[in-house]
């Protein structure tokens, strides 16, 4: 049961169905992503602007065999928005883009929903949202060119997850095309509906391998009264946890980001982007980002002041900056948003997206440290969403050298930081999803019992293998 | 492909495999549910004590094809808990109880996570947190017989969804038995973990029918600083949801509950429990119970009077209580948590858990009222989880008569209820359930597109049909 590539009689079925405008050029950009990593290949590209024809397509790609890439904003960091080179168990693929459905269909403000299109940039729901008075608490450094489709595909995080959730959390509802082109009519406005199975979560995080998203009903939070941010100077990154919980024991849910930060990442940001305010004057070994969003009546500075006293006396702050600003808190998170840049422009020569039970964190920061520096003398940029357990940690060659100097210890790397991992718990892919990148690390540190009830889902659902073949399972698994 | 009656042969199958403590008499509460609308069946009652114990149990049924039924506290409300009497399509199954896999297997405090095992009793999670000054949110009537397996399977809601989420939204990770016996090992302790298809989520909610859940890692929350409640009289269901609005926009997710009731639920109160102090000289006809958890610093008198001014000066509230001390708060939940005990006194005619999206719930209880008083002169007492736009909406004889009295009237009613949700966009299951009770309102209600899905799903992972056949999803689709 081989899939077909696109052929000329294929293209000509879907010219037949589709306005002219849904066909568009194979252009580039469909066939980069962000790292660089892989050069996709595609057969056509198709962005068709409502479901029915989403149907269409898919029920025609279906017929043919022919396998179909969906397509969001193509920010995603495991390689899933692009087709490998074209192979026998990939053939020149149809990729099927959302840029066209972007309509916000509705918003509730007083029923704190918002239903989107699967193409709607996810900067422009948080900017719908504002003009009503409510928050879009999904944010991820992509916002500008991330698509909602996209984020509840691969299940996005970012940095409001501590407080409300990642991107499945806030999805009350789906609108989504199958494998068979039939369509799942899901979208709810109801924060509660158990009629059957859960397929918004199964479909959400499946990274389009299970069908394509054509919409989504959205879960908004009112915007908190008060917000204030500080930069906290703390011993050790087990210091910082215990800050966190202190803080959380204080402001419960007011507590809406805990970013750890290293001094790594102050050094590459001086080295790569000098014009950027740095807001220490000695650049402190680790530090985290704090944010408060609080109910009216109790302001922010008065919250964070006796959170810092206190956290002071307990020795697990030794200087901080609480913002006095809108435009400082503004600052502090730009700093916290450029370090991604600031690695991308040093090089790494592995990057890591861990989580970790929260008692395991500091832990594997001082164990995953040793580790490394066994193997060489790399610099560590370790940083991250901590309240949630997720660590972004990426290893760059010493000063003066070059990543590709280093392609035998990539793997070496990985494996140990891997193991680690996995060892203590944790995942191995907090929020980026599985992608092409890790099919073999899912293979290798899934549970069977998981794995195998995923294939067998896939198969019911996708008989053919039309659908994302390659991303998260492989397309023929070893021993079938 | 039939189902097996347990057989003598089986039974000394399982008598091999388990303890002997394991095997237990088909005692008579195993066979009842708390409606009295079914009576079950069952050929044996085992009750394994590890995850081993019931993979092995499962591999043996799916070898002798005998269907199971999955059993944990019995409270559910649709059936889900008794097979239906021996039939061609249910012969005699085999009962599996999770009730000696009562252990809370871990609590870390620091990580506000805690596992217990399936047969855990949900009140005793909610003990073993708070000894560790934690929140196990989940919280339901039946808490203190409900087991988490049984929560979990079912997606249970109750009142404190609003802040916390339904069961799925606090459940990080499960352990399960799958229905070939293969164990899915899902213990994580993770925030963020996207590493393929969310099996999590497609168990909790599928009442069974996809495995057993063994075990689960539960969210817990830090215990908000300062808690508040107050019994609000508001002039309609409108401005109680306005009164909402307004407490969210002001207070966040510090609201942590708004239930409404009616003055028929008091006024059941008086005749079924007349030694039950209720707190209105004059009953009003709508009042809210609004229930907040601050943040240190916060007074929750002191946040509570300002919403209670403004609420007044906007005519969303014309009189209220604030409760004075933790004695008259437990007394305000008192009263709602004994409307469905004075219901069930009463005797509905028909009783429904409905959700709508919120800007639909006023539009509902109106359109409602005047459906049913069309059919008869019946009483309705309409109370619930307002702000998560969930109502229990129950229809009663008028006084004196019986329900037994309306049996032609109470699929009307039920029609009438039903089509009025579906049409507003609403759900005819908000938080128990598909069960047995509904399996024909699934699919008359239910996506199409959902369903065959559904259908795929069970037979990828179910193909013999072995659990729990005909709860969700019909045993033999008409048809099929």
């Amino acid at each position: 049961m081989g899939l077909n590539a696109v052929t000329k009689e294929f293209e000509a079925q879907l010219r037949q169905i589709l306005p002219a405008q849904a066909l568009r050029d194979v252009a580039p950009h469909y066939l980069e992503e962000p790292r660089g990593r892989w050069m996709g290949h595609a057969g056509l590209v198709v962005a068709p602007d409502c479901v029915d024809d989403v149907s269409a397509v898919i029920r025609r790609a279906s017929d043919a065999r022919v396998p179909v890439i969906p397509y969001g904003g193509g920010t995603g960091l495991v390689g899933g928005q692009v087709a490998p080179a074209v192979s026998e168990t990939m053939p020149a693929p149809l990729l099927l883009s959302l840029e066209r459905m972007t309509a916000i269909r509705g918003i509730w403000p007083e029923e704190n929903v918002l239903i989107a299109e699967a193409g709607a940039i996810l900067s422009d729901t948080h900017d719908v949202a504002a003009s009503e008075y409510r928050l879009c608490p999904l944010s991820i450094a992509a916002k500008g060119s991330a698509r909602i489709g996209g984020n509840l595909a691969t299940n996005a995080g970012g940095v409001n997850v501590l407080r409300y959730g990642n991107a499945r959390d806030l999805c009350l509802g789906l609108e989504a095309v199958l494998p068979d082109g039939s369509v799942f009519h899901g979208l709810k406005r109801l924060r509660k509906d158990n009629t059957g199975y859960d397929l918004r979560h199964l479909l959400i995080g499946s990274e389009g391998t299970l069908g394509v998203i054509t919409a989504a009903s959205l879960k908004l939070s009112p915007v908190p009264a008060g917000q204030g941010t500080a930069l906290l100077v703390v011993p050790s990154p087990e210091a910082a946890l215990r800050l966190l919980s202190l803080a959380r024991d204080q402001l419960g849910e007011a507590v809406s980001a805990c970013e750890l930060m290293h001094r790594t990442g102050l050094d590459f940001l001086s080295e790569t982007m000098p014009d950027l305010r740095q807001p220490f004057d000695t650049p402190p070994r680790w530090f985290v980002l704090l944010d408060i969003g609080l109910p009216a009546g109790l302001d922010p500075q008065m919250a964070l002041e006796p959170l810092f006293t206190e956290a002071a006396e307990r020795a697990l702050v030794s200087d901080g900056l609480i913002a006095q600003s809108q435009a400082q808190r503004e600052d502090f998170w730009t700093l916290r948003e450029s370090i991604p840049e600031g690695n991308r422009r040093i090089g790494a020569i592995s990057s890591h997206d861990i989580s970790l039970p929260l008692g395991e964190v500091a832990g594997f920061i001082e164990k995953g440290w040793n580790a490394i520096k066994a193997i060489g003398p790399f610099r560590i940029n370790c940083f991250g969403h901590l309240g949630d357990g997720n660590l972004h940690y990426n290893v760059f060659p010493p000063k003066g050298a070059h990543r590709d100097a280093y392609p035998k210890e990539r793997s070496e790397i990985s494996d140990v930081v891997h193991n680690l991992v996995d060892r203590l718990g944790g995942s191995v892919s907090a929020e980026h999803g599985v992608g092409r990148l890790k099919v073999s690390e899912l293979e290798r540190f899934g549970d069977p019992g998981k794995l195998s009830a995923m294939r067998a889902i896939k198969s019911a659902l996708d008989p053919w293998g039309i659908m994302h073949p390659g991303a998260v399972l492989r397309s023929h698994p070893e021993g079938s």
